[in-house]
């Protein structure tokens, strides 16, 4: 008799988006990672098994089995055993989210398996402390879109206190994702610990003024204020060409054009698919020019989230 | 025959609004400053009375003079003079935009004289030059809403970029006024230049989840997200009594209670006219027990900002 294994699925999120560090984060449609979770005869998180050599087998370090393993805890039944498979369909350390996407799969599949005892709101205390594993830092500007879906501001984990933005109906996405590589604690440990008081003051303005722009679908408005004068500047270095790729993307229509989580992935924005397209046409021209590696995907904003896919 | 001489209104407003340092305001609806504006021999702009020995007469030091100069060298007319008489209808250093409310009033009046050559959103950068030789800052959260009225985030001086956020029909402000006096400088003095990450952080997120709860009219995330942990803080010892005054405004169902400005005037928001009357009894019965004399106005927001209010 074959164990149940129930699979699910869970989309790659852009962070930050200029004027968010750490509590910002969006989900696209696609990539993402998928896991199955089945019951296991030992107590606790296991991993059964990865299809990437980067994903650590030991239940401590990997932010999968580390979230399952704090869901099984509030749970509050010692005896039990969840073995997770880890199916990524996306690349690691990249700045679209993918150890949160595999926690947020992985939490996802495992409350199906119980019965669904948790909401999905609940999950997310859960893959915060499993992305706490992966970087060391408490946030959730990926897990809580990868798991919710949406465009959000994460006001604060404890208690949670996610606010869902609007999505204009026109917004497309354009995500280049270089093959080079940049690790989510260097990236992070590249930031001054200070913000210069101007930057504090005029980034702050530009959040106000971005969630004004999507209430009011004021386009022009998006435009302006997605800037990050604080975050991208620190990091621009790990990603010698940045400024080739914004400038070809705000030539050819952006709104804007920023550095999604710790990079190397690249976002834009664009007023409907002719515009993106537009923008992913001049970008790919770019990185063909330098004879980097790339993918780049067009997508839109992801609602659903999380989702169980299949019994197996 | 008399001089013609126009009279403009300009109101009060508040500032920082906890998570809008030097970029949010909000125009209240009384009290408010009055300035006379007439035709004078000598060019250039002139103070010629004021009621308040504060104000200075030196018209390359007093706002409204400074803000009107500026508006004649753009409108281009070197022999043109204007007098100003300042009539204060409100107290000065008080984080109520006293110094504000004069310059808005007196380039109302200038222009209103001159035949309306400037649209109100263009007054604003000479309102800008005023508040300046106040403060020495560029700063425009108490100039733009006393002139254009509502609550607003200035996201940007050049260009003017003023963003308009919608205002709650019950919402409604108790402002406390104590009789003690700080100066703006020696409160912009004691800010440290720098802002930790973690608090630049989270007051990013507060500002978004703000501007989304008007949004809403989600009263509850309001009051959760109009939390200042930047700037309050470093000030509040200026302000001895801000602690008792705030515990006592939350426990009366205050959505938040913060310094305005640089203080020592004090806001709270409220939902609904009884709300806020308790408010004002709760902290009115702090203030009488401290024996510090102190005015108190319930107010709405002030949806028109500076206004001609008859010529004579």
């Amino acid at each position: 008799m074959a164990t149940e294994k129930i699979k699910a699925f869970a989309p790659a999120t852009l962070s930050n988006i200029c004027v968010g560090f750490d509590v910002m984060g969006l989900a696209i449609e696609e990539p993402g990672d998928e896991v199955l979770a089945s019951r296991h005869a030992s107590p606790g998180a296991h991993i059964l098994s990865t299809n990437h050599e980067k994903i650590p087998f030991d239940p401590k370090l990997n932010t999968a089995s580390v979230a399952v393993q704090a869901m099984l805890e509030k749970y509050g039944d010692p005896a039990l055993g969840i073995g997770l498979d880890i199916i990524k369909k996306m690349p690691v350390g990249t700045g679209m989210g993918s150890s949160a996407a595999s926690a947020a799969a992985a939490l996802v599949a495992a409350n199906a398996l119980l019965g669904d005892p948790f909401r999905k709101i609940e999950l997310l205390e859960f893959a915060v402390i499993g992305e706490k594993a992966a970087d060391g830092a408490t946030h959730a500007d990926n897990v809580a879109p990868s798991l919710l879906g949406g465009l959000m501001i994460i006001r604060s984990l404890s208690p949670v206190d996610v606010v869902q933005l609007p999505i204009p109906g026109e917004l497309y996405i354009g995500l280049l994702f270089p093959h080079i590589t940049i690790l989510t604690k260097e990236a992070r440990g590249i930031l001054r610990p200070e913000v210069p008081m101007k930057q504090f003051i005029q980034q702050t303005a530009n959040m106000g003024a971005f969630v004004s722009a999507l209430y009011r679908e004021d386009w022009e408005l998006m435009g302006r204020s997605l800037v990050d004068l604080v975050i991208e500047p620190q990091r621009a270095k790990l990603i010698p060409f940045l400024d080739e790729v914004k400038k070809a993307a705000y030539q050819a229509g952006a709104l804007t054009c920023s550095i999604s989580g710790a990079g190397p992935a690249i976002f834009s924005f664009a007023k409907g698919k002719s515009n993106i397209t537009r923008v992913a046409q001049a970008v790919e021209e770019v990185m063909n020019g330098l004879n980097i590696p790339y993918d780049f995907h067009i997508s839109r904003i992801n609602q659903k989230g999380s989702v169980v896919m299949e019994g197996k």
